[in-house]
């Protein structure tokens, strides 16, 4: 048995955390720093609570408050040359996903020219190491600051990929539950979903190692326990330390061993209908943890167990495959994740993604379905599979 | 609850993974090694299977063959020089934590000028990142591969001490338990014990978080399960493994959390009267365990337990912390771990270490006696009593 053991970055966890994002800025240097977000995190109040935390320090700062969804090539770039003319030195990702990868892209921005592409899906590619890079997630579902790289969309050729490499390494992640106390529910709930996925896949994943292992079973164990409950009580302090904790876990457990199946399919939804991240990538998982079964019964017994499925000892794989996926799509219910259906996907629409995504493999510009990583062989009639069966299904 | 995720390096971990080591030295763009080692690997044929490796995969070799146990300073710039001279462009560390520990420095030196004792003890001092640095343990002890800084000698003051930071940052950490099938059962026994002393430590640290935890705990258990089994038969590969793993993730989780008391008072008799590390940090292992009972009974309770402790529901601090003594000092007994007195060190010398290591301290040389760790206050005379009765009853 081979592995790596993948290296997080750093992480400042704790309740209170983000209080001390300017002293931790100073330590790393900076004087005047870039600010990525989003609207969202504006008209909560976030964005300018650590922008006076920040500037109470004595740096300065200035704004990209404009990070879109599944961010665009073109936009992580106005980050970038926004960093650039301003002549920051550091950057600050504040927010979901989208916003912490597109700090991830500016940072690499400020010292490698653009366009971003030349960077995409090439973990090989060698990029020059710029300025800090601090990230605070205000979800409990990324773990874009623990992972060594960031997703972004490809519009040329509509799909999401990656960058990765010393050009975006993150200095510190500051994880404060507080920060997501008020998220709404439907927030958590999908948030909550990619945080479990992230856990669930790398687990399963053929590369899955001790170390993910163990951090991946406490994650999983952690969104049994909490994900209901920070959905219908989002002020319950001890829920929410809980998901972001199971957030940063199901994090650095994906730090080598990656997703599959049920993330690479949620990545083509994002890319193509816009389907919000946790969602997509929640969709297929009842489904893939039943095809799975045969192959990692044990793993996939604990998942269903961890949300509350009796199994009995002398389960076979099948049976087995079965239970975790009615205990996951009781979830999805009980926390009432919108199912496809409900965002104007036709079934047709569903499936043709199928080929493109098989496409986009080919062509070398994404790892998808679950190439090297599902723990079955994921061909393209298993994919058009689990899908079909999750759109009527769930 | 605040904490610091510390990040592990990189880890390839697994058994044959050091067939991979020229490899990964030509992916670092590695065109000639400094390849760090004592006398003890080169004689058991060691050193010789993995320059083979490494030349094989046309990569030129210059050995320095002649590290020390409990690396003094001069030696460690000893290894640098010889690395100036001949122009290296990457570090290979091979062997226990002095090889280990050798090879950090010696890749520190690449780049930043000598004296090495200019970067002792503080953490903040800055350095310049040099050539790829890629350790390879040979015991299921050290944890180096996994952490940060170095343990060095500081000769002119008689104390070990610590280098850190990015100068010696590890690029890579090889962790092949094939590598320790051959180890002798006394070296087992120690390094073992090492291990067991780095998750037990980080563990009960007042600084312990959720990940040290959750490592820490899995590396205690593996101990309990694997130790005794690879001392009585060291050809016992899922025990090598077991012991392995447990000591990667005893790095992991000291790393941050760092360890206190027994760990501390192991360095003092290291620098001292050279007992093995494992030996001397073991010494007070299980004294240590009684007299922190009291402020984390639980930690303690689940320490004792992964030895065969069994312990009563409703049992006291004080029970459990008996229980833990007894019951670490009945696996130094089946692993035949020798005492102090068996290095003819006396009650009178072993007791005189303490306040020169309180003067060391106060000197700013080391943080020592678990300050700012250990969970009960480390008062001089609680130091002494530990040491007292460890030597006494142990």
């Amino acid at each position: 048995m081979q592995s790596i053991f993948s290296s997080p970055n750093p992480v400042l966890f704790g309740s209170g955390t983000s209080g001390q994002t300017g002293e931790k800025l100073r330590e790393l240097g900076c004087t005047k720093v870039l600010v990525v977000f989003d609207k969202g995190i504006k008209a909560a109040g976030i964005a300018d609570r650590i922008l006076d935390i920040i500037e109470a320090s004595g740096i300065e700062t200035v704004c990209f408050d404009s990070v879109l969804a599944d961010p665009p090539d073109w936009s992580v770039e106005e980050a970038g040359a926004l960093g650039i003319r301003e002549g920051v030195d550091g950057v600050v990702g504040l927010g979901g996903g989208s916003s912490l990868d597109t700090a991830k892209a500016a940072k690499l921005l400020l010292t490698n020219p653009p366009p971003i592409s030349q960077y995409f899906g090439r973990e090989g590619v060698k990029t020059v190491e710029s300025k800090p890079l601090v990230l605070i997630p205000t979800t409990a579902g990324t773990g874009s600051e623990t992972t060594p790289g960031g997703v972004i969309t490809d519009t040329k050729n509509n799909i999401k990929t990656n960058i990765a490499g010393t050009g975006c390494k993150v200095d510190l992640g500051i994880v404060d539950p507080e920060l997501t106390l008020k998220l709404p529910p439907s927030i958590t709930a999908s948030t909550g979903m990619d945080a479990l996925c992230h856990a669930v896949e790398s687990y399963t994943s053929q590369r899955a190692n001790s170390f993910c292992e163990l951090t991946a079973r406490q994650g999983i164990k952690l969104v049994g326990k909490y994900l209901e409950v920070a959905y219908r009580d989002g002020s319950n302090l001890e829920a929410r330390e809980g998901m972001m904790l199971a957030a940063t876990l199901g994090g650095i457990s994906m730090s080598g061993p990656l997703c599959h199946l049920a993330h690479d399919i949620g990545k083509v939804l994002g890319a193509k209908f816009h389907i919000p991240h946790g969602i997509g990538c929640a969709f297929c998982l009842p489904q893939v943890l039943e095809v799975i079964a045969p192959a990692v019964p044990d793993k996939v017994r604990y998942v269903a167990e961890c949300f509350g499925a009796g199994i009995p000892d002398n389960a076979g794989a099948e049976e087995i495959g079965r239970s975790a996926c009615e205990a996951i799509k009781e979830l999805m219910g009980r926390i009432e994740l919108p199912n496809l259906r409900s965002f104007g996907v036709t079934r047709q629409e569903l499936l043709a993604v199928v080929p493109e995504g098989v496409k986009a493999q080919q062509d070398g510009l994404v790892k998808l379905f679950g190439q090297g990583t599902s723990p079955v062989p994921a061909t393209i009639e298993l994919v058009s599979e689990i899908i079909s069966r999750a759109y009527d299904e769930n």
